[in-house]
């Protein structure tokens, strides 16, 4: 079995970093552009990340003894403050529209025109809530939700995307399990709520379903939204790490519904597509983009090892394994982990490196910027903790 | 002295790379995503290379002699037709606004918020109406160049940017770059729309020079309005490419207005700073982005070798030996060209590849992209053809 002491005294030196170096004492809220020795190289507050933060920390407090502190609950709460103060856009279209990037005293830098913000937004005030049982707070979350849903479901011009005749809407593997996601967040210990959002849950997995693709024989990252495969590049595009992420959040809806045909769809299409797609045989790793027909993807940086796909492999076949106990996905687990440890982790400053060339070398060197903060590396060692223990535990037993 | 022959082949490979593989002869216009054999890999038409491409047939249909060629004409005819009849966005605001990336048949698939699409159609009726003396063409340049004008200067409402309170304006390189190419474009053999654009000439010149900072040591991407260093990344990055190509942009406007002083600091400046800055001495090659304080950017592709910087520099470089004969500028131009025949250039295929890693090795194998099509490299051999037939032609003399 593998040992989940290395997992926890990284998870220990990773929130130590960002308790460390990321707190704004003058104006609440986090840094998000931390250099690999913690020094803030941009002032800039991103709302994903501050949204994330907060959620992360809320988390850590309720659920892991030894994260019931104080200053883990001061940190999130000052930052939900900084998103509830300044978050929302004043704008005349798009009511509840969030910003994608603040400044350092909280002033709209750039608005987005999707739904990420405000996703990230709902995590975290009903993570936080559920500690302090502010009701305020809670339904502050929820009333995001239902205006989210609103957006996705029936009414998208809140969000100022202009409608061209030749972009049609195109099922996008985010929304879906984003979604899923927050009602994961939302239901939990709660069954007014799930039965509220019940009907929700079950179109989020229709909706992810439908990027199964060729036959079963592919995940594509983008369809149309009656599941169909798009022309172009947009069509054949692959992201190995948002498919496994997506599969252990199918495989986790999947085991509390007790729906045995899911579980095995989660870990057969979700996670052993990825893998075989998506891991690098020459250099090991896991690529960020990839063309099903084996053409070049345009995106500059297909070629990169990232962090968060490593961190959700991680998840995904831990997860898997402590559900089946099949041994290749062990197998799987200490090949990501193997990988991940020996070339994300920095020994010398704490947390992890994000961005490394094709070859496992760092080419950007900081530990947090406008796509890395304090969660997937955290939710991954977390979750990461409990598998493991659960797993030492039954075994004890 | 540099033999032209290489150049001039070179040339003539990559016109027929595009004369064998980009036009769509059913709906016209031209497909700019050709894999490493020119094969089509996705059917997308973006307005950007349409029009560059438009300017590039026609461009070398009036001044090269061995491209006085109908199908030529014809092709730049065909990808004219095409923007004329599908480029302009239909909606409710922003008259004139041109998309950014089409269907093949011509439907608007993207649209964006700043200028550029624009910028490249003016080129294109431009250079196309020069031959064709086709009247009207020559005013739709003319009244798109004004709208642009209007947008950059008076009031940019029409391009729907959300006014945010953390984003003021921003004098960003490209803006001002590209309206003195277009006056550049325009203006030639005309002494009444020189006249007519001569204070924007001015403008443009003024607001590049902003860019110089640091005390003269460093060409920044961005500044303020009104010439100040920006916080943050957004402040300190730094394009080497990008300085290199308003480097001749510069140059050239000098030379012209007989300018010593411009004249230096176009060489001095935004050709010598940024080879200093931006070449990487352990590798080669022209580096994307840099931080001038030495933290890391935070766009992923930083450190990778793209074409057309270096196709800039390979322009700047000639241009400035060319004048002033100063050898160590000749010994950059070789430099430079010895890194870009020996790595960008596809010797089986034809054409170039765009995007190298930092060692060198292709990493996107294709010839056309959504950002490269026909334009920086044909350009950069056209300008060095004519460079130094001039060179010898006074060395004959």
């Amino acid at each position: 079995m593998h040992d989940p002491k290395p997992i926890r005294t990284e998870l220990d030196r990773v929130v130590d970093f960002w308790l460390k170096y990321s707190h704004d004492k003058e104006h609440g809220g986090f840094f998000n552009c931390l250099g690999k020795d913690g020094k803030v190289y941009d002032e800039l507050k991103y709302v994903w990340l501050q949204g994330r933060q907060v959620w992360m920390y809320s988390r850590l407090y309720r659920t892991v003894e030894r994260f019931h502190r104080p200053e883990i609950l001061d940190a999130a709460k000052s930052g939900a403050a900084f998103l509830q103060k300044f978050a929302r856009v004043q704008a005349s279209s798009g009511a509840g529209k969030c910003a994608f990037c603040l400044t350092r005293d909280g002033r709209a830098v750039k608005v987005q025109r999707t739904i990420f913000s405000e996703c990230f937004y709902v995590m975290a005030m009903d993570e936080l809530s559920r500690i302090t049982q502010d009701k305020e707070m809670q339904a502050d979350a929820e009333s995001m939700m239902d205006r989210l849903i609103f957006w996705v479901q029936t009414d998208s011009s809140d969000l100022s995307r202009p409608q061209l005749p030749g972009d049609p809407p195109v099922n996008s593997m985010a929304v879906p399990m984003m979604l899923l996601c927050l009602v994961d967040q939302l239901t939990e210990g709660r069954t007014d709520v799930a039965e509220k959002y019940k009907d929700l849950s079950g179109w989020c997995v229709e909706r992810i379903l439908q990027h199964i693709q060729r036959d079963g024989k592919a995940i594509l990252e983008n369809v149309t939204l009656t599941g169909k495969e798009l022309p172009g590049c947009q069509g054949r595009l692959q992201n190995p790490g948002h498919a496994l992420e997506a599969g252990w959040f199918l495989l986790q809806y999947a085991l509390k519904k007790e729906d045995v045909q899911l579980q095995k769809t989660a870990v057969d299409k979700f996670m052993e597509i990825p893998f075989h797609t998506g891991w690098d045989k020459q250099h090991g790793g896991l690529f960020y983009f990839l063309d099903v027909d084996g053409h070049c993807p345009t995106q500059l940086e297909w070629n990169m090892k990232l962090w968060w796909p490593h961190c959700e492999a991680l998840i995904a076949y831990l997860m898997a394994y402590s559900h089946s106990r099949a041994p290749l996905l062990l197998d799987r687990f200490k090949l990501i982990y193997d990988y991940t440890f020996s070339h994300f982790s920095d020994e010398e400053h704490g947390e992890w490196f994000g961005y490394l060339s094709r070859q496992g070398e760092v080419v950007l060197d900081f530990k947090g910027g406008p796509f890395k903060g304090f969660f997937h590396v955290p939710r991954c060692l977390y979750m990461c903790e409990k598998l493991l223990d659960g797993l030492l535990e039954r075994q004890d037993s």
